[in-house]
């Protein structure tokens, strides 16, 4: 991991990094206490699709998670995210595509085509090994204390799901936005799901224009873990209240190491 | 309100007192910080079905509200429970069957006969009309802040749904482990519901024995307050776990005015 730069703001560092994986160079950020604590809790953030590692929402819980859990906190820009965009013009058709189908309620109209299901598996995939190289990264740093936490939704979730699920050094995640059916890896994703045994935070919004309320139960009921929290709010895909913020903290605080 | 006695344990004063409504004396308990502290927010906890004001989930929820939150908190016995028992041999046949339609899993094979119906409704309207008396109460005291909170779940959600939705001096609510469908108010219990317009948080038991998720999510889908949120765990009716309590704390210090 090659740390690029690092600057602080009210007590929390920011540093941008790149990490190498394969052949190819992943930008993330990593924000922890400015002032050294010793060993912190590893909170892991995977954005949303169209999303980057810096929008506000990731910058928002990456400064609380530091605040009020003295975390250390990393970012990765998804595979075809962010600074890795290659084609402007498409990632652009793609945010607006997204967009369209949540200002028109979405719905069971939508189909992926059999070329975007191979990219989504591909991206999805790759998304995975960053993060199982970022764990081996933050592990032989030194600067972990053996407890590693995971948040995403959405996007998030579909990648974050089968990192999880693959990776034993993660010992908790919040989930969300996601639900079984209708993407090419459906009966991955359901057996992932049943294989978890790590206390999971799962948030739904009950009017999503992405995903039906019933894709959503299934998703939590397949999950295999004791303890698991599905957390529904009104609204839509984009709407989940700030309020459940206080919740991603305290579920963190309950399952890592945390300083608070 | 006729306050019989007062005791203090670790910072939280609890008094007996009879609460006289029409003909009847309803047995309550009031808990409140030890030393004066001024207006308090208000908790009422109604508790579940064979319970009564003083069993240990009521206490420990009433002494954390007051711990946490520096609220007053009363629980009465609900109609034909506690010290309200006027035949004990069909309360513990009451008992028995609840316990036996858990134990067997419960299911749709159960039905309430006329009678039971008749009775549930009775009860329950004159729980409603104890909770108005016993704000009335409060208000009149002079010791509130104004700001009223509700908890109960199962039976004390079926008292609490009309008794909230009929008094506009209930600032917030925690209702749950209940459904819409197969009682003799399930038009009402669902209009109720509709009427709602303050924040409602909403636990339910995954695994429940007495009720559907269908049913779950039906109430849930009908509460018409915008903020309202879902929490699901795995398990069975009784088996909420114990971490939701701090969930209870952090609703009520968001929508109550409370001294943390």
């Amino acid at each position: 991991m090659d740390i690029l730069n690092e600057t602080s703001e009210k007590g929390v560092a920011e540093a941008r990094f790149d990490l190498k994986v394969d052949d190819e160079v992943v930008p993330g950020i990593r924000w922890r206490p400015e002032r050294g604590t010793g060993p912190t809790a590893t909170i892991l953030i995977g954005h949303g699709g169209t999303q980057h590692k810096r929008v506000p929402n990731v910058v928002g819980l990456a400064r609380r998670f530091v605040r009020h859990l003295g975390a250390t906190v990393y970012a990765l820009d998804a595979p075809g995210h962010g600074d890795r965009i290659t084609d402007p013009a498409a990632a652009e058709a793609a945010r607006a595509r997204l967009q369209g189908r949540i200002a028109s309620g979405g719905g069971a109209s939508w189909q992926m085509s059999a070329d975007e299901a191979a990219a989504w598996v591909e991206r999805t995939q790759r998304g995975v090994c960053e993060w199982h190289a970022l764990v081996d990264e933050v592990e032989q740093g030194g600067g972990g204390n053996g407890t590693i936490g995971y948040w995403g939704v959405s996007m998030g979730t579909l990648i974050g799901l089968p990192f999880v699920a693959s990776e034993p050094r993660v010992t908790a995640a919040v989930l969300g936005l996601a639900g079984l059916g209708g993407r090419p890896d459906t009966v991955e994703m359901e057996a992932q799901a049943r294989s978890l045994t790590i206390p999971i935070l799962f948030v739904f919004q009950w009017d999503d224009e992405l995903m039906s309320r019933e894709s959503g139960a299934a998703l939590f009921d397949a999950i295999g873990s004791a303890e698991k929290t599905m957390h529904i709010n009104p609204g839509g895909h984009v709407n989940t209240p700030l309020f459940e913020r206080d919740d991603y903290d305290r579920f963190f605080a309950r399952h890592l190491t945390v300083n608070q």
